[in-house]
C-alpha cells in the first residue's frame, strides 16, 4: 500500500484518547455510584440486534432509516442497536418467570444512529438507560425522577443549573378531549397537531386547529395550559386518570423536598405512540444551551412484543453522554484532575541493575500507589519531561550512590521539593 | 405484530443479566486496578472503522470473511472492529506529535468476529488490549508481560495454574535459518512449515521439509528446540539479535522473581507477518483445559500504514473476556459475593407516609450504604421474600408504631437477627 489510510475516526465517531477517557471514566463512574447505591443493577446486551425489533416498535421505515442495518450470511437481518429500550424489553421477556419484579436496572451501552451528526448527535454514542419494570404506582415514577435528580446533584448541579419539566400523557389526553369536545378518534387528531405546535409556523398551527373543529376560545384554553401550575391544569378535567396522577406525583415531590428541581410543562409531550403515563424532560437552564438534555417517562407493556398476553408495565429515561458532557462543560463542573493524583515515575540510570528498579515499582503497585519506571534509556532531564508532560505527581531517583547507601530521592514535580529517604521508607511518603 | 418476536440474543452474542454484569464489571474492574496502578492509560475508539484498516493489516479476503462489514449510504465501506490494534495504530497516528512516547494504553472495547460460535469463541466479545508504544528494548517486553501475570495474580491466580510461554521471532527465524542452511526466501518458506507443524500429520510436515530440502539429520534439529531450555536453544545461533532478546528478556525475568511464571516455548510463533520480536501466550494449566488463553508480542510500525516514515514499535497482548471467564470458574477464583454485601430493602407499610420512607433511603444512601424502598404495595411476606431472593442483606422496618415512636426495626437476613434502633441511628448499624 502505497497510499497512506486516514488517521481519522469514521464520520460522527470519536476517539478516546487517554485524556477523554479519563473524563468518560470519571462521569459513567458518577452515575454507576450513584445508581448502584440506590440498589439499581447493571445490565448490557449485545450490540446488534435483529432489525424486527426496531421495526415492531417504530415501523420498518423509521428503522431502516435511523440504524445501521444490513443482513448477515444467514440471512438475517440485523441492526446495530440505535437504542436500548428494544433490547432491554426482549431480555425482560426472556426470563420473565425467573426476574423478581419490580426489576431496577440500568445500562451504559454503546450505539449507533444514522443521522447527520450536529452538536449534541453523533452517529456513535453512550447512553445510560434507567428503567423500573413492574411498578404500577407513582413510587416507581418517582424513584425514576429521583436517580436522575441524584446523578445530577451527585455532579455538584444544583436547582440553578438543570429543571425536570414533568407532564402526564393520560392527562394530556384527557384534557386536550376535555377542551375539544370531540371522541376518542377527534381527540387523537387534536392531540397530533398539538405535539407539533412549536414545530410549525402559528398561523399553520391555527388552520389545523380550525379544520379539526376547534374555535379560537378552544385554542386559547390550550395555549393557557402551557403557563399553568399542575393544579390549575388538572382542575380543567378533575376526574382523569392522568390528572390524579399528576397530582399525586406533584404532591410527593414536594414532600420529599425534590419539587425544588422540578416543574409542571404541558409542552412535555415526547413520542405520541409510546408513552402512556409521566412523561418527562431535563432541561439545561444555562441560557446558551436552554433546552432538553434528556427525558423519558412510562410506557406500557413493550415486554408484550415478545411474550403474549404479558402485561409489564415500565419507566425509564435515556440520558446521552454526548448532551451531558455539553452540560459538564458549561457548568464548569468538571474536575481538574481525577482521582488521588499520586503518580510515580521511577527514573531510570544505567550504572544501576535494572531489578533494582522493578523492585521500587512493585512495592510502590502492592501499596496501591500509581506507578511505573520510566521505559527507556533517555538522560534524566528528558525523564522529567516526560513525567511532567504525562501528568506524574513525583519522580524517584536513583543514581548508583543512592543504590549503594539504600536511599531514593523523591521529587515533588509540583512543588519542586526533593526529599531522601531509606528504600524501604518509599510507601510511607505518598 | 400477531406473531411474537424471538427473545433470544443474536446467535453468537450474549445477554448480561445482573447476574452476569456483576462477574463482568468484576473481572473488568480487576484489570483497570491493576493497570491503572501501573500507570497504564485507558483509551477507546469507536465500534465501526474503515474496511481498509483491516485490509491493510491482513489482507482484503481474510478482512472481508471475518469481519461484518457492509457500505454506508455514502458508499463507504466499515467493518464492526474485529480487533483492536488497527484502530490503536490509527490513533498514534493521528496524533503522533503531540503524544509523549512510550505510551502505555489499555482498552476494553466489544468487538465481532465473524465466525462459528464455539466454546471459548463468540461473534461478539470484550477484549482486553494493552500495548506499548515507542520503547524497542527489552523494558516494555517485561512490562508487558508483567502487567499479564500482575492481572492473573490479582485475581488469586499463582503459578500452579497458568504459565507464559515466551519465544521470539527473530530468534525463530534465524534459527531455522542456521539449521535449514538456506538463504532469507528458503528460509521463510521453512518457517512456513514450522508454523503449521502442530496442525497437519507427522508425515506431511516431514514431506514439505524434504522438499524444502532438509534431511532427517535437520528435521530433527528442529524437533530438538521444542524441549531445549533458552540457553540450550539460543546456543545454536548465538550471534543472532533475536538470542540476544532472548536471553536478556529470561536473564531479568530470573532477577525479578517473574520466572517461576515463564518458559522458554519454541512452539510459539504466532500471525507469521505480523510479530517481529518477543512472543509470548498464557496458558492454562488444567489439564482440561490446557491451552492458550491469550497472547501477544512485538509488532513492528503499524503505525506506518497510517504515516510516511513513521517508525514506532509496539509491543502489547489481547485478552478476551470469554477464555478468561473460563479460566477463573475453572479454577474456582470467581467470589461468592461482590462488593461490601450490605444493601438495605426499606419495607413498606401503608399507615405510614411514603416520605418517610424516601427519607430513610436518602439518608442511607447519603451515608454511601446501599438501598432502596420496595416499590409497590405487597404485603410485609412479600416484601421479605422479594428482598431474600434479589439478594439484600438487610431490610427496615418501620410501621405505624414504630414511625410514631421515632424507630426502625433492622432485620439480618442472614442471620435472622433483629434490632430497634432510634432512626437517628439507623446509618450507624452497618
Amino acid at each position: 500500500m502505497s497510499e497512506k489510510l486516514s488517521t481519522q475516526p469514521y464520520k460522527g465517531t470519536r476517539d478516546f484518547y487517554p485524556q477523554e477517557m479519563r473524563l468518560r471514566n470519571w462521569f459513567f463512574g458518577v452515575i454507576r455510584d450513584v445508581l448502584e447505591r440506590s440498589a439499581f443493577d447493571e445490565y448490557n446486551g449485545p450490540m446488534l440486534e435483529s432489525l424486527d425489533v426496531y421495526a415492531a416498535k417504530s415501523g420498518d421505515e423509521l428503522a431502516k432509516e435511523q440504524t445501521y442495518h444490513f443482513t448477515d450470511r444467514g440471512g438475517r437481518d440485523l441492526a446495530i442497536r440505535p437504542e436500548m429500550t428494544p433490547s432491554v424489553a426482549r431480555m425482560v421477556a426472556g426470563k420473565m418467570g425467573e426476574l423478581n419484579f419490580p426489576l431496577k436496572w440500568f445500562s451504559i451501552p454503546n450505539m449507533y444512529r444514522y443521522e447527520r451528526p450536529q452538536r449534541g448527535r453523533l452517529r456513535e454514542f453512550w447512553q445510560l438507560n434507567v428503567d423500573i419494570f413492574g411498578c404500577d404506582g407513582f413510587e416507581a415514577d418517582l424513584e425514576i425522577i429521583t436517580s436522575a435528580i441524584n446523578i445530577m446533584c451527585a455532579y455538584g448541579a444544583d436547582e440553578s443549573m438543570f429543571t425536570v419539566h414533568i407532564n402526564n400523557r393520560r392527562f394530556f389526553n384527557d384534557v386536550v378531549a376535555t377542551i375539544a369536545k370531540t371522541d376518542a378518534e377527534g381527540s387523537r387528531k387534536v392531540s397530533k397537531v398539538v405535539d407539533k405546535k412549536n414545530k410549525i409556523p402559528r398561523e399553520a398551527y391555527e388552520k389545523e386547529m380550525h379544520e379539526l373543529g376547534l374555535d379560537d376560545e378552544q385554542i386559547a384554553r390550550i395555549d393557557a395550559l402551557y403557563t399553568m401550575s399542575v393544579e390549575e391544569a388538572t382542575a380543567i378535567c378533575p376526574d382523569s386518570v392522568g390528572s390524579a396522577e399528576l397530582r399525586s406525583l406533584f404532591d410527593v415531590l414536594k414532600k420529599t423536598g425534590l419539587d425544588r428541581y422540578c416543574m409542571f410543562d404541558f409542552g412535555i409531550i415526547r413520542g405520541l405512540d409510546y408513552y402512556t403515563g409521566t412523561v418527562f424532560e431535563v432541561f439545561d437552564n444555562a441560557p446558551e444551551n436552554n433546552r432538553a438534555m434528556f427525558g423519558g417517562g412510562r410506557y406500557d407493556n413493550l415486554v408484550g412484543l415478545f411474550v403474549k398476553n404479558a402485561k409489564i408495565s415500565g419507566v425509564g429515561y435515556g440520558m446521552g453522554d454526548v448532551t451531558l458532557e455539553n452540560f459538564l462543560v458549561t457548568h464548569k463542573l468538571v474536575p481538574e484532575t481525577f482521582g488521588d493524583g499520586v503518580k510515580v515515575l521511577v527514573t531510570r540510570f544505567d550504572d544501576v541493575p535494572y531489578e533494582s528498579y522493578t523492585a521500587l515499582v512493585d512495592t510502590l503497585r502492592n501499596a496501591g500507589i500509581t506507578a511505573s519506571i520510566y521505559l527507556g534509556q533517555k538522560k534524566f532531564g528528558k525523564q522529567i519531561d516526560f513525567a511532567v508532560k504525562e501528568g506524574y505527581s513525583h519522580v524517584v531517583i536513583m543514581g548508583g550512590s543512592e543504590a549503594e547507601r539504600g536511599v531514593v530521592r523523591i521529587k515533588n514535580l509540583a512543588t519542586r521539593e526533593e526529599t531522601e529517604v531509606p528504600q524501604d521508607q518509599l510507601t510511607a511518603q505518598f
